[in-house]
């Protein structure tokens, strides 16, 4: 059993069906991480709390998904020096709002911004894995392995699918 | 000389000219008032510091503004409970990020969200006016006289403006 | 039995179910309110009505929602200098329209504008007791405790999905 | 010297920039009209007056311009029976703010809502010409040349431009 | 049995169900009409004729439904100088798209632009019978009434929903 | 059997029931044509092959569907110097990231854009038909008699509905 | 001197200085091509005029600029089977307005349509060049070269630029 | 002299003013980088031999500037397992587009999206250090250090700006 070193944060546990793709991503490249809600706004104390103490528990990088005004990953950011990546979730206007809340932080406290949803959930676990796999290069060949077996996976839909017109 | 009323928040000093139409707004009340530059993210602390003393410091309402992501009145209302009126200013998209990263609150941490810019400072301003009044007849009294006055503004313009067209 | 001392108007009873929320908070604080229907453009004048008498009816803030254009809030605004609070209703293009409606109101006739549907209503209501509370000690003691409650629950949610990956 | 038949309303004398394309499209016609600066906010009472009493004064149909909220065309369609056509004003946002609050009227109060800024204001006037000339025989011949003319000018235009590329 | 007065056009059958709502609005005030299909790129020459000959078949008002590109209504603005009202058909994109084609006309080429859907469609149709009503006083009593009933059903709603809360 | 003449690429299978719009069309021109599924990012490789060999396999022009980010009709357009059409395939924001990412092309490189989703997935089969047409007399025939058979529908369509309203 | 193959038409001659970028393009490819100003709504029977004889006069392709509402390429494309591609122009709105007049077209009449403005332009002039080749080896070949031009010049920009930072 | 440890690419060298922003953050700490132009679109092999021989050339993080439909940085992600963060640049509609073309990626190839503009540089660069920083105790030091620093600076802009307002 492994202490998590990535923190998956989301505003309420109304967001878990989009931020558990993340959470698969990291277990299937057997990294382990830790869920946690808490809510910019709601509990301030604990995302400090959370935030400031994510270092010291062994946390590399933290994953935060949020939506609407969206605050929740610069909040983190706010109080870490730890690479914090932001999930916009759709909770209204299709998420664009969150995405802008996420997106446009001010200079000085980046926040790596991801796609809206699953898809963004998704992605900021590659993106961690690929941030660990900078000093690990059993995690960077199996990173490899992944992108070969996904270019595969479209030629094999591909195979499925082709099925040229002639003339009839 | 007295204690300031409404505190003015602003995430950079580049805010001011856009937060001194507030000021002004109060001045002409004689409303006292303060002004500071905090940051949601660069300076999370003070931020939390400035938010969590209102109350006993006397503030009774706080306008706050802020540009893109613009969490700066969401962090304040996270950690009092006076209310906190939102002026989203403009930095890029024409405000509509800081617009909706104000207005899009969770339910449980209200922001009043005012308009983008110099009209939302100066009306933040009259609603922080407003709210005072209620407890305050004096006030009260200004404000109607605020209104009236404006309406007759509007009379005046349209008397110089007024010039019927003829058959030429 | 008091009388009320929040109105909350709408446009439609269509926006009945959005607006409830706004009452059920309320309700939960003992504030007394009152529901009106009432159109800016259908039954003008009897929005003038409402606006004007509103104060010395003993009201002391008005929560006021409405979709599309949205012109409900302002007009209110108009006619009153009680604080007005702004829901903007979710009936096409997600809400945007009603959210620009409400919100960029010209300078000298503010509107505190909230978030785009039951998260707005909520919020506006806490402004409201917000609002109320800065002459009400007891009311304020009781936002406390919301806001304490609130960071609690965020806390019991998280337990009841902490859940911290592991090897497998 | 005629009484003036169409009323060009405008929010504030800032507006005229854009609204005097009307009245200059209307002059070119030879329809008396009037100006009138009110504001739906600011003195929503005259704005009333004014739009009760338009029929009566023998107005024909109303043109209204406002920027940000721009309530002033619905709520000068909520006190009459005549047309009423808005002209969106750029102020912030590129204008799409009062294009949307002019447009999304409720069922029941219609507004003709043109294009936003000058070109809407040149169009707000012609299609008041359109309507006028519905029972103006003469009317309707000058719109008829009004229209050979347009065509004309663009081929004239072609005729200046025309510039065929040949091998070089 | 009357001549049509109003020509309602729609691009395709599938807008019958918004632009029928034109259509209850002008029957409900005995305005002969006529529904039309033709599309601005699929038929038009059809569209052309239409828009040609509608004066001299006795047509006042042209009401015309789109959606996406939606260039009917100015296409058929183009060939008149009958008065033009558009509505916006939502098909996607929330109707944005439709709304920015119908409205932003080139100055010269008036089109009169309703809200999306349904309420733009009634709101048409209303427009339409104002217009009619300037030269017919029995229609212009009509409007009056119809106003009238609106404001009382917005106080019967109100009655239906009233119920303020007391002290639980 | 004919070697195909147009490409359907798609980064997904899941875009199959938007693409084969664009297929269907084509057939009925009797116009050979593949499908291929191949990502931008998930099987880069894959897709420079296809495009840098689309014009020794006698492709014509390339029809490309992709959703969000959409790049691949970009990618392809990147290496291959025949024509290629986009279509941007709604995934979410109605589609409006993947419009504006296949039609805001870098001066250099075009990708001509079609509208979102299945009308823009027939239309980039009937552009393809037009090319192929330009040295092709007969299919040229047929896109005639496809333009009239259109119209034709419409007329048909139009008298299916016509049901003038008379006075009850 | 050869005959235009390529026809440019533009609403307003406001809009040469953007398609003009189309002109330089053709001309440099040594593209025979015409500009045109006609509009769709002010000159609607010289645009229906242009559209339906371009092809007996030689013409290929359609390259059509058009701002606000962009009417203009939806109303060629109506009465041609020739390939049309829409250059949308920013006139208001950041030329969104444009852009999704000209994108959004119903199914069985395409618009290629290109980005916003001068990058717009010169892409709409390549594609126009993309079909021709088709059939002219010659002018295939040219655009290889120009593919690799501009490969080079992206590489002598890097070289200018290239400046490894180092430790300092 | 050091290796570059992270590559900052741009699309062209008109993006140089925003992208040196990063370049100036990563020269304050110290960090070797590396400055190259290339395009996804106009040297597509360029841009694949950049990104495939990144990591064996030292590159830890690819920070990638692109504006319009804005594919570089996704064109990078696809070829590496390197993070790639990627900063919209605004060259039309305000930027929306390119962060919706660098954020919407599909899932399985990651983009950690920036602001857009300067702001965004800035802070691309700094996402980059706290990557860095995670192997790095002396730099996660100055990270802590940069973070005082920026806190400091606003006390210090507050400072200058301290001005209560008091009775006058």
């Amino acid at each position: 059993m492994q202490k998590p070193k990535i923190s998956i944060l989301m505003g309420s546990d109304h967001d878990l069906p989009v931020m558990k793709e993340a959470g698969e991503v990291l277990a299937s490249f057997e990294i382990p991480f830790e869920y946690s809600v808490t809510s910019a706004h709601r509990s301030p104390g604990r995302t400090v709390e959370i935030a400031r103490t994510a270092e010291e528990r062994g946390i590399k990088v933290m994953i935060v998904g949020a939506g609407m005004a969206a605050h929740l990953a610069g909040s983190v950011a706010a109080w870490t020096t730890l690479p914090v990546l932001g999930v916009p979730i759709e909770a209204s206007l299709g998420g664009i709002d969150a995405l802008l809340s996420t997106a446009q932080m001010p200079p000085g406290v980046p926040v790596g911004t991801m796609g809206i949803g699953k898809a963004g959930a998704r992605n900021a676990a590659l993106l961690a894995v690929q941030i660990l796999a900078l000093s690990d290069p059993g995690l960077k060949e199996r990173l490899r392995l992944y992108k070969e077996t996904m270019a595969r996976e479209v030629e094999e839909k591909d195979r499925r699918l082709q099925n040229p017109s002639r003339r009839e």
